[in-house]
């Protein structure tokens, strides 16, 4: 379905508590098929992908920082007609969660932030650089090895390496220039997101979930994060990087169930 | 309540699927008071006292080994007239579990093993003889001085001093030489326990808990016990020790809850 | 050796460049017998034993602070004649250091701290009070159990443990009332150390070595104090508890063979 | 100086025990000439670029493995009339090292393998074939931007950010077609590097150094090769990557002073 102003298309799966899922930047509503068919027994899941991500309008007339998709999240919300709502955020979409909770604290029950940060350090640029000189190469194969070791882990490298290969012909196929473009944008739009002296002010209940072997959000600064939140929660995943939410399907539906049940 | 033969004490809290608890080797049904009020609005709980716990009968006309547990066990779930049980085990109970459902894989489910191991080594042995040596003190604040730093994280201690502090007068009060002397029984009972090569056996899904500072049963032992068991998951809990399931009880629930809904 | 006045019982072995040794609390100059082999050749080794330590004398009047230590080891090198030293400690000689090098700063050149802290915290408090506990009981072998796990890695106890059920005959034979009463003074005299404020005035080229198993002066703690002072390395040993200057004998020996050369 | 056949630029600085330091895929003799200053007062250091590095020939005939490197390294030995060396190779360097101490074991005294592995698993493949991707491009700051994110640690570019975008300036001048074209066949030809099972023959005295947030070779893989090599240490240096010799110039000068003196 889609919300027509500002042009988000969104998914409602399931009847119950809503929980509204925000994407990592690589990601559509299309990566949470297998996930909605456990949750949707359990919550009411809304799916939507941001401006500049699949289904969703493009923002092509000026530069915009990843505050944009808090105001839109908030019209989304709106157009659902809900009081209150849950949020789980991956990545990205964690970032989106936590400067959505700080604006907007009397809309959000409970939170989870999987692969979180709270800020973009010159080493989280330096990798969004990497990936950004990768996308405008234009090229799914490229796009793929370039950008790929950085969000699987070695395990799951070690062990799924034909699944990847695959995935790469994947990427070939199916990552177009207006795919790329809105990917340089997104990407562009958090390189100064900075909300670690607010983080203080959250007061939901919110789960933190980190990955043992996440080279871009790493455990140690999410326990950092966890300890300034006062109403949190951290679990650790071992033997997972940064697509902890796919490396580690189980554990992470268990975890998102359990929080939200 | 009191199964007769062999003199269980047990409780029995809530309905629905029934979840049995395994004490860890200090513990006893009244550790669990905070717990089955969260849990026993969604699932049956069963705890009970191993015979030489709580208030369950004592074991003096001989030695023996932890294995003596799993028959009692079985004969509860007889008279609790159970076809199928939900096993959650903390570390001595873990012990227990995983016995019951290597000789009785038909009547176990799900499981859950937190802060477990798969063989008792030298340093846990060694452990075990200084907490042996604690008891035979029979003085309950020098139990707890020599005892609890190897049970309780730095974290822990930093956080609760004072707690703990009250829980050393309580251990004063409370700990009397029948209560010692099943500890020391239990504390032997165990020191041969090796399993290794049967963990792969291990067939009903298993949910494995590790507290990134456990001195007791450490994280990257509990990894390569998950990599074993085919069906398994595994998460972390980080800044506690052994007592996982009380340091973080908001944690601990939820994976418990997540897990077995 | 003997300085008569404080009775400090002292070693001088080989030439060159004076590197002082600060023992740990349950250690003495005999500890140090193959080290010295090693390091004779490349320095001048000082070995002492503080007052309550080894052969040095007793002090009995009243309780006393770790500060004790700095001003004989002053008086120590003031009978030495040395203009300016190296000081190298362990655990609780490098807590000696740590406050000689703040209260004469301009007598130390370089300096090795191992396995230390800067503040005592209510963990350490507590497994020194554990400590004190088993050495009421006036039993080398009860001590031993007790407080040895705390000391030595579970991949030292699970390599060596016929060399430790040796060492712990060695402790039945040779602990005596005298050793005890001087490690329950030692043990009581730095409950209340705590120069996490001073730290950042240490001018002195330092080397920081730590242990990852270490559970008595942790890595992470140990990369804070590394951070804080400037003129600071750190150097972590893998599969090693707190005795490391023992359980990785090569590792140390080359760390303070590379530091000082 | 060259040895004219096979091409080999060589450099030696300094007298007394001769080490022969090898290169990362990436560097050359003039990576060294810090450390040079340091060693060449107690070692004498000699330095050169393997063929397709630095001032050292090309291979350009025909596809080669990184074995191509052991007999130049046999043919330079023998050309300086060395009867025993020591060995100093990091990363591609210790690869090189490794494969030269299994051909050539009574050539070999000591050996520092500093960021190694002893096999390039799927995931490692898989970085290399980024930089590839990457070094296709022939544009220093791209390849910059590409490469280094998985080199450099976060630690490191959190706290040298513009001494590493002066780097990238230094790239975008110095990075020839020639030398892509160069490091693209080095990069291919250790992609079926596997010495997992010989590894147990190495007798020579090795020290291990491994980098805590080393992405490329891990330390929990390096500890493994070192409990494979039976006379080996092995040292741990935190709040480092990969280019752990320049990250932490200070802890590696020592570490390599301290084993080889």
């Amino acid at each position: 379905m889609y919300l027509n102003e500002p042009g988000l298309y969104y998914e409602i799966h399931g009847t119950g508590e809503p929980v509204i899922i925000l994407n990592g930047i690589m990601m559509s509503t299309a990566s949470w098929k297998e996930h909605i068919q456990r949750w949707e027994k359990k919550f009411q899941i809304i799916t939507y992908d941001t401006r500049d991500q699949g289904k969703s309008s493009r923002i092509t007339d000026k530069p915009y920082t990843i505050d944009v998709h808090v105001d839109d999240l908030k019209k989304l919300i709106d157009h659902l007609e809900l009081k209150k709502v849950n949020l789980m955020g991956v990545s990205y979409g964690a970032q989106i969660a936590e400067l959505f909770v700080l604006k907007f604290p009397n809309l959000v029950d409970k939170m989870v932030l999987s692969n979180a940060t709270d800020h973009v350090d010159n080493y989280l640029k330096s990798i969004g650089q990497a990936w950004k000189v990768a996308a405008t190469l234009y090229d799914g194969e490229k796009f793929f090895d370039i950008s790929l070791p950085y969000i699987y882990s070695r395990t799951f490298y070690n062990s799924n390496y034909s699944w990847l290969m695959n995935r790469r012909e994947i990427f070939k196929k199916t990552l177009t220039k207006d795919w790329f473009d809105g990917f340089i944008r997104l990407a562009s739009s958090n390189e100064t997101f900075d909300i670690r002296n607010e983080l203080k002010y959250i007061k939901a209940t919110t789960l933190f979930i980190s990955g043992e072997e996440d080279i871009i959000t790493p455990k140690n600064h999410i326990i950092e994060m966890h300890n300034k939140v006062k109403n949190s929660l951290l679990v650790n995943v071992e033997e997972t990087g940064h697509a902890l939410f796919f490396e580690k399907f189980d554990e992470f539906c268990m975890l998102v169930e359990g929080f939200f049940s």
